[in-house]
């Protein structure tokens, strides 16, 4: 399946925490760590497991963009 | 000031296309690019350019996982 | 590639209409026309045309719910 | 009250899961089955039932779309 | 038709303005000025105009926080 | 910092409910009383409690514009 979303940076899962619904699954993409909030059962579907390889896939629409000060 | 938004990954400007209202930023972060779709308003308020620092700041409950097949 | 976005609605496209950045793509899933809000570049590296068979994907905490009164 | 958002799939509910703080709700929009990831509150405060009619509701820029390889 | 999401802001539409296929719509609620960008579709299904009452209506999961340094 | 994020509404903290993996935070901005969904993590990184000063920031795609019947 190939998808609109424009962003997808891939690397190496670091972190699963199961909350009662959501999970939070940490991805390191070459340095940088992005945590992404799911569902519970999506990290089951996909067999998402810390050491594995993974995409963080987020929509153009979703990314804001900051300067510093 | 600080944000709740777990997702921050700094960068390059490497493209601002401004639309009729929805403009599109690249923003080159160690190797990959990241797509951003903002408002005309804020890149002109934040003075996005290409060449220029950025971090792309995307929430947690927006980033999904994939895996390959 | 497998995502963990919950929600796939499998289709056809009834409309593709490009604005200055950002498109709009009809997809008839059913008898329903879900309307989603993409980038130019998306259609185009996709290859979205009229008739063409599409899904409708969306993450679950982007789905809200209502009733009527 | 009428809302902007573009999409709208009328159904029945056939799950609710509560979590902590974050609710599942499934609903079987003709044939596809819609996860919607809401408040408990808002479960609470609609009254949300198996067996209720609901829709599930999305904005158009949390659509996007995918096609098959 | 009562709604999950959490967030409903009474007041005065003070800006509409249209692009090529999304439209920023700008509402005064109570002081503070939202900044909507919605498509031209529901601008016009709605009959938004400056100085008419709207809602600005936003899914909790899309709220962040932030805090003085 | 200084985010695209068309949407800061201050206010103050008036409620902090921690679940699993998510927090619910309310935002009393002027009368009105905004909930937002974010991780625990940044909960506790930002220091949000009851009586504190926040923002409650939004993207400008993900404000909806409601009207009454």
């Amino acid at each position: 399946m190939r998808i609109s979303a424009r962003n997808r940076l891939k690397g190496t899962i670091v972190e699963v925490t199961k909350g009662a619904t959501t999970a939070h699954v940490r991805i390191d993409v070459g340095g940088s760590v992005v945590t992404a909030s799911i569902t519970n059962e999506a990290v089951d579907e996909l067999g998402l497991v810390v050491g594995g390889e993974a995409y963080a896939v987020v929509k153009a629409s979703d990314v804001m963009v900051a300067v510093d000060d």
